[in-house]
């Protein structure tokens, strides 16, 4: 019998040490310090001036500059582009490490980019340095690394189910030199930043080959003609503009034969390797959005009274409060050991335990939320509370990068495979998109 | 043991009889057919006029009179009012028959006002015509009645956990022959429609009394000086302009002394009254939610292929379907009998059949549309289907009108009072506010 | 689109009268007396008599008298065989009618049997009463309706997986003028009772056939050389002796080839008849238990103090108390309605009902029982309390007549059907054997 | 703000390091080796031998010089009382290694017992370890540790609710120079064993005092005239002879005044004592306990076919295997964590972290459980798979040494208390009684 994927005894046991390395402390602690002092002073004025900006999906006069005064300064001081586990452009920390560096990104909306460590860059920037041609990289890795520019990545579309990644309808046909690309893609995160300069483009090359050598990814300019972005799609009502999640569509759009990234018919397979700190980074953030509704929760409760007692004394509301923590707690724990799996096994062999925590945080973290907002009466569905759009992104992250039906079926199947050899036809199902 | 208070055998089975009554089934037949002649066409010009207007807090040139036009063939036609329960100016129709009917009004938003049956007008109706004045009748219920004006309801308070529905903080005074009032009200639905003219106001009058002696309701029209709307509070995010849920600040409010209704100190008394149709009318509505949820579901279900099967077939999901349809029954069963209860018994004895729904309802029609956005994937919280608002309708629905908890204490305390009288101090925990 | 076939509108809304006929209530009012003054003070006696026996799979001296005495007055008064739903040597008593009187006789263990109203008899007597050849009606059907013998059905098999009702591995081969039959069946209900005098047995007689016509139902008296008794199955520990549930091994079974019953193919064609009365008898008595335990539940969180209050005011417990309640009081209704279903449409029409209510029904009620035992404490596990049996029961409940999972599949398909032709290849998932 | 007692950044971090420490690296492998070669062979014997034993309370002839010769061989290897954390009479475990270890007790019935590490006895001896006298431990201590008696715990009342500890009705006065002790305990574990030769029992001696100083622990040997043993409790039917769970009443049964422990008064102070290795234990073992119901699951999932596929791949069996995994792994890693909290906090601090896995742990054993019943079919409620006894096991865990509420109780409570004081006048509820 296999060992059971999610609790391997090889390693000699080093898959219980979930310590963050003494290495990484200093940057740690370097990144608490620069978001307190940095990124916090300058995120309050930098919402403020953009509050009442006349077009939505642009950045008002003086937004930009601010932040590139912090990113400069980070890059400064060397807190920069340390997303990148063990690359020589990164800082090569583990994913570990990382995971405990993500919780503390997570407290400030524009920590992540004042450090470069912004989704969707991430990924595909990750992407570039594993399999970019050097031109591949001059062009576009480098610009990005530098925080000059910014990406996205199209993946979803509106007419296929997207839990099944092979689900391309978007075609690419060699013609001389170049691809001509059609299609629709949507929720394309990022696309609607003026500075988004360039999209790595999930398409379909090869039809009649076997079902995971159909795909390819491939480099396209935002500014590419026949590549339109059709509008906003809204997330519970709201655009986050200008950042965006586009409706994009692509009409003949030509790029040269050589943007194809890794080669032809590889889609899935640098897919693969995208399977990176997204998502551990995602559910790490998850988990604080978790303490911050319990927190919530336990203050709003001491702070108001109902039949003569406070409301956390009231009915079941002091186990409501027991099991959001003990969940809380399971989860971190799950996470941290999923990047530590990453870190000693890789990312291909640990995507069961990514799955895992896929499937397991963002659904308990919606529960808590949901939870939190009862606690609150009436306030708790107002725009008084964070509590709306903190329950709309966990509420979204379990259709994003795989539904949770997909990463169960990822766990379920790994589970199964112990005891029979199982028809792993479909085994892609979990596609990288963070 | 007393009965069980949600399945007695008086009445001699008549509570198992669930049919509309013959009398009432022309009617049925006359709305339905109203609404998809009249309403229908009219309500998509209606909007459409309304998208681009300057001031989100006015109806457009023209909405009103499209409205007013069908309001007055309503009238004419005699399908008008008819909410008011064996009520002289009423229908006369009973709970049951009217719970079928509400099906029907809640496929088209405007359908309800159309046939001047739309809350929260139904409820201030139904008080001012049991408890008013012949001249608060003249006043305020004869414009309501004939739909020229509307009203709103003052009864959530920011700063009180309003599962108490004693904990009233807002004052009124008695300075000479007038009331003067001081406090804050919040999610004061339709407060935003110009046409809002009056308020049904809860206050504390009598701090030293008995508990539930404290209260009073008093009617304060909407132009008295010192009543100010701060300004709009939101549902996740969305306005509801014109109609509204507004936040309002009563700063030395003057009104006349006998504009209290039925007396000083019998606020809570009136509460029990307003126990009426409104909250089964908005159980059907969210069972008629519940059943658009699970339509989209499988359609969406039936569209969508992923692995090479239809998504209804795939993992879990018939069952999902399975448990939303036998949920939805059991829903429909419970709310027809609670309307059944209550022209059997009358509103105050059949409240803990009312609490029962209203605790079940809710929740489980929230956990049905959360399953059909799962099914759809990002399309789900997109802009492209009315899920989203409708998960926002029915997740506020558990905190209007009573939180679940409460209507479950309600619930919980007369099943235990058959066995051993129960400490009723707190027993008018759910006051109406529908 | 096909109408809901969970609520339906023909029928004129009669789907919805629920109460119980007038002709009816003389028989409920008479089998709740004879109840009270017959069986319960002969049931006491009959156990006392049966505690010490030597056989634990024989009856005590004395206990088959007591019963017989009470079945004769019984068959005197008339209060006999009423289970028969519109059929000639029955009552003629309605579905719905039946399901009130079953409440009655869940509450004592003995009462169906004193009526001659027990399974598994009442479905082979409805079976042999419908599709009986004279001479099997003679030789087995009068014996059955009279008392005189009791019987079994031989359904469920060790090596296959019984969701799927196709899955039967017993053979029958026409030898001559005999049937030859080898296999083995499990879980065969008061096959232990010294008077169970013969099996309706399924085998598979036409393995070349179509899917749901290789079976076949026979009747093998329990004396023939080949059935072999290899021992009791418990049920979580309890072997139900001497009623049994009981491991039979068939050998070389020889029997006349017109113990077939309708025709050779035709097993599945009979089961579709036995899904009369049985699983709404058996839903009513689960609601019956969930009915007790939550009375227990009560009355022990009332006599029991912690923390200086009665356990049912401690955290959540009454809400646990409402929601069981409201659970208890929604099951009630989808099972009449069922019942209701059953008698309008007919029994094969109204599977889908009656699905909705075997997969909603004990999986709820073991939950409420699950929260009785708990709030006992030590005590609720205990030989103290009935708590322990009652689970057992209704966690048995969900594998016997078709797993929760199989009803699922009958109720989810049913609805995705209104939307789409579904392949029902599978349809037959759900066959009678109460 | 106090810090998150169930995520604490003291210790630098080293609460993250589960690791088994390399020092108990070789006594682990020895236990699994001698389990394998000597308790496993020896167990096959003695439960054939106590089969048909004539009285179900006595172990047969042979039983005993088995089970003697495998304890003689450990103590010999020295796999002998490192059950004791730290102690100077055991193996100086820390609790983190004692959990690895537990999980291999927990695959065989007579390990700990082999191992002379078997509950009650463990907490016992630990007690007695800590705050004995002299004369206390060479005349109980001593042939308790050398595996020459058992003893037991007298702590839970049949009239009280025991989730408040506090609840002691049996009383002990003194008289001159002895205990007087009057009162009634119940499932008393391993009383009813014929060596069982005293137990520590939880009494009232000071009414008047404050709450949690009126109670003392004294010894009370087993054959003290007074004391009887009423019969056994069963736990759902069974009643796990000769162990057993036993019902006894103690009548003016008289011990010597130094019998009690630690002092007078002091009963709860001992208790927090109690709360090492025990509960950490019985967790790993349900740990245990769901491995092997995941393992059945799907073996019997792969098994068995329905509708032409294996049951593990119909409607949500996958994703019912894949929670099972996922929720597995976190309780194991919560139990590690609340294990290692022991370690570098001490019981009493670590305290609520045991409570959170006490929580956590059996609630969702037992769905597991109940998940692995289900797709076993009728056969998973039979005797032909241990999932019933599994279950009732589990069952029982969530009333014993404390109910679940009890302790979600504490764990709510210590976060409610990082944000405001909280009244802790029930801190004490959660006693150890392992």
């Amino acid at each position: 019998m296999p060992a059971n994927p999610l609790n391997t005894d090889d390693f000699d046991g080093q898959l219980y040490d979930l310590r963050m390395s003494e290495k990484a402390r200093p940057l740690f602690e370097a990144v608490k310090k620069f978001i307190a002092q940095e990124v916090e002073p300058m995120s309050e004025e930098f919402f403020r001036l953009g509050e009442n900006r006349e077009d939505r999906w642009s950045w008002a006069p003086g937004q930009l500059e601010l932040l590139d005064g912090v990113k400069a300064k980070a890059k400064e001081q060397g807190l920069w582009n340390f997303f990148l586990p063990d690359a020589e452009t990164g800082e090569g920390l583990s994913n570990l490490d990382y995971a405990y560096i993500a919780v503390e990104l997570g407290k400030n909306r524009l920590a992540s980019e004042s450090l470069n460590c912004s989704a969707p860059d991430t990924g595909n920037m990750e992407v570039l340095e594993r399999v970019g041609t050097p031109e591949q990289k001059k062009q576009w890795l480098e610009p990005l690394l530098n925080g000059e520019i910014r990406s996205c990545f199209g993946m979803t579309e509106p007419h296929m189910a997207s839990s099944d990644a092979r689900n391309i309808s978007t075609q690419a046909v060699l013609d001389g030199d170049e691809w001509v690309i059609n299609g629709e893609k949507y929720y394309i995160s990022g696309a609607g930043d003026p500075r988004c300069k360039v999209m790595i483009c999930m398409v379909k090359t090869n039809p009649d080959a076997a079902p995971h050598q159909q795909q390819s990814q491939i480099l396209v300019p935002m500014d590419t003609p026949g590549l339109e972005i059709v509008g906003p799609m809204k997330v519970f009502g709201n655009d986050d503009a200008p950042h965006g999640h586009m409706h994009i569509r692509l009409k003949d759009v030509r790029v040269p034969k050589e943007n194809v990234l890794l080669g032809e018919g590889r889609g899935f397979e640098i897919s693969q390797l995208r399977l990176g700190p997204g998502r551990i980074h995602h559910c790490m953030r998850s988990i604080g959005a978790a303490e911050k509704a319990l927190q919530m929760m336990v203050e709003r409760g001491l702070s108001r009274e109902a039949f003569g007692k406070p409301l956390v004394a009231l009915g079941g509301n002091t186990e409501i409060i027991s099991r959001a923590r003990i969940e809380i707690e399971a989860m971190r724990m799950m996470v941290l050991r999923a990047a530590k799996a990453m870190d000693l096994m890789g990312n291909a062999e640990a995507r069961v335990w990514v799955s895992a925590v896929k499937a397991m945080v963002p659904e308990r973290v919606c529960q808590i939320i949901d939870q939190a907002i009862q606690m609150h009466g009436a306030t708790g569905v107002s725009q008084w509370t964070p509590l709306p759009d903190m329950y709309h992104s966990q509420r979204t992250l379990r259709l994003a990068d795989g539904p949770d039906e997909v990463h169960h079926m990822v766990v379920g199947r790994a589970e199964i495979a112990r005891y029979a050899p199982y028809d792993v036809s479909d085994e892609h199902v979990d596609v990288g998109r963070n």
